[in-house]
C-alpha cells in the first residue's frame, strides 16, 4: 500500500484506528473454541464488527506462532480474509543480518502477502534494509516502547556534545539515512507525550504506529497534540480494549461499539487539526 | 539441557563446534529437492554427518518461517531427530512486551522443545527476562553480532565516566542483574577477537555463541584465546562453511570431513587450555 493510499484511507473513514489481533485462546469468548479454527473465527468476527472504523490491523505473531504449523495457517488466513484496502501489520519485531533479514521479509511481504512488518534495530543497517527494499511494503522500526523496560537501553544517555540525547533518538535519526528510509515508519509508545514529540521532532514526515492507548493507560489527545502531522502521520493501535469487550449476549456489537468510539474520538482529532 | 550436561557434552566429544542449519532451498543439492521434504531431508543427512563431531544445532528460523506451516513442519521434524543429548538453539532473536515474550518463549521451549533461543535486547529487561523462567532452557541473546551494522548501535559510545564505554558493554551488564540471569548466554562475533575479550570481561562465566567462524573469516585460535574460561564457555557456530561443501559424490562424507576437521581444531585448544 502506498502512502497516498494510507492517507486516503485515513480521510475517507476518519480514522487513523489500528486495531490489534494479540489473539489469545485464553481469553476469547468459549463460544469459538468449539470451532475448527478459534483463532481465525474470532479474528474474522473482530474484523466483521470493525473494518469501517479502522485503517489498520496488526496480528502480534507469537499468539500464532505458539500454536506451531496450525497457527500460521490461521494466521494466513486472516490476513486473506483482511478487505484490501486495509493496512495490514505483521507484529514480528523481527532483524537479523542481510541475507536472514531478506528471508524475514519475504515471509511477511510475499508468503502472507502483509503491508508491513515491524523490526528492531539492535543489529544496525544491514539487518533492517533488507526489509526496505520492497516497493509499496514497510518497515515500521522499534523506537520508543511503551513498556518498563523501554528505559534501559532505549532511554540510554549519549555523550555530552552528542546531537541527540537518548539512544532512540540516534537510532532514528541514524535510520533516515538508509537506503529505502521513506518506506520506514517507527513505534513510540503512547504512555509520555514527550517520548512522541521526541522521535516526532527527528521524523517529521514519517508514519507513527502508537501502541499504549486503552489498556496501558496513553492518552489519544496527548498522542495527537504530539504526534500529528499534516498527512496525520499517526496509527494509533489499540488491541485488548476493543477485541475483549466485557462478556456479553452479541460480541459483534460489543467490539463494533467500542472501535466506534475510537473512531469517533480520531475524527473529532483530525478536525480539530485541520486534516478533514 | 543443564550447563553441567553442556559441559560433559563438550568434554567427551572433544568439540564445541555449533552447526547452524540455514537450510536454503536455493542452495542444497539437487537430489534433495525432489523429496517431500527437502528441508528436513537435508538437514537429516547433515545430523547423520555431523552428531559425532558437534555439540549443537542452530536452525536459522527465517529459512523455515519464510516456507509458510510447511517450513514450520519441516523444522519440528528437524528439532525431533536431533539426538537428545545435543543442545538445540532456535536462532529466531525475538523479543516484544512482557506477556508477548511469553508467547514466544513458549514456541520456541514447548511448541518446538528448542534448549535455547536467540533473543534482541533493545526493549529492555522485562522483553528478556520471560525467556528465563524455564527451568533447564536458555536465551541468548545478542550482545556484540559480526555484520557491519554491529558498529552502528551497539558499538555506540556512552557517555564520558560510564563504567562502560560502549552500549553493547551496558547491555551485557544490565542483563547479568536479571532474575534468572544463570539462564543467559551472549551471541558475540568472532570477526574482532577484542570483542570478545569486551564481553567475557563482564560476563566471565556465561557462555557465549560465537558466529562468524569460517565463511565469515574469524579465527577459531583467535576466539579461544579471548573467549574461553574454566569450563570452555563457548559455542561457535558454523554454518555455510560445512553444510554447503563443494559438490561432489557422496555429499554426506564432503560435510563430515568439514565437521572433524573443525573439531580437531578445537580439541586442540580445549587441550591448549586444559581443560581436556
Amino acid at each position: 500500500m502506498t502512502r497516498h493510499e494510507l492517507i486516503e484511507q485515513i480521510r475517507k473513514k476518519k480514522s487513523f484506528l489500528c486495531i490489534g489481533l494479540d489473539t489469545d485462546l485464553k481469553k476469547i469468548p468459549a463460544h469459538f473454541l468449539s470451532s475448527d479454527d478459534p483463532l481465525f473465527e474470532f479474528n474474522k468476527a473482530v474484523i466483521d464488527a470493525t473494518a469501517d472504523y479502522c485503517v489498520a490491523y496488526k496480528p502480534n505473531i507469537a499468539f500464532y506462532e505458539c500454536l506451531g504449523p496450525k497457527g500460521w495457517e490461521s494466521l494466513k488466513k486472516t490476513v486473506e480474509y483482511i478487505p484490501r484496502d486495509i493496512f495490514t501489520i505483521a507484529d514480528a519485531k523481527r532483524g537479523d543480518i542481510g541475507n536472514t533479514s531478506t528471508y524475514y521479509a519475504k515471509t511477511f511481504f510475499e508468503t502472507y502477502a502483509f503491508d508491513a512488518v515491524t523490526v528492531a534495530p539492535y543489529m544496525g543497517h544491514d539487518s533492517v534494509v533488507p526489509f526496505l527494499e520492497f516497493e509499496g511494503k514497510w518497515a515500521i522500526m522499534l523506537a520508543l516502547t511503551s513498556n518498563p523496560g523501554a528505559m534501559d537501553f532505549q532511554m540510554q544517555r549519549l555523550p555530552d556534545g552528542d546531537e541527540h540525547k537518548f539512544m532512540c533518538e540516534r537510532i532514528v535519526s541514524t535510520s533516515l539515512k538508509w537506503k529505502g528510509a521513506e518506506r520506514l515508519m517507527f513505534v513510540v509508545g503512547a504512555t509520555r507525550g514527550e517520548d512522541i514529540e521526541r522521535v516526532r521532532k527527528i521524523a517529521k514526515d514519517h508514519f507513527l504506529l502508537v501502541p499504549g492507548i486503552g489498556a496501558q493507560g496513553g492518552s489519544l489527545e496527548e498522542v495527537c497534540r504530539y504526534g500529528m502531522n499534516a498527512d496525520c502521520g499517526l496509527l494509533v493501535n489499540v488491541s485488548r480494549d476493543i477485541i475483549y469487550p466485557e462478556p456479553g449476549p452479541d460480541f459483534g456489537q460489543a467490539v463494533r461499539e467500542k472501535a466506534v468510539a475510537y473512531q469517533r474520538q480520531m475524527a473529532a482529532e483530525l478536525k480539530k487539526t485541520g486534516i478533514l
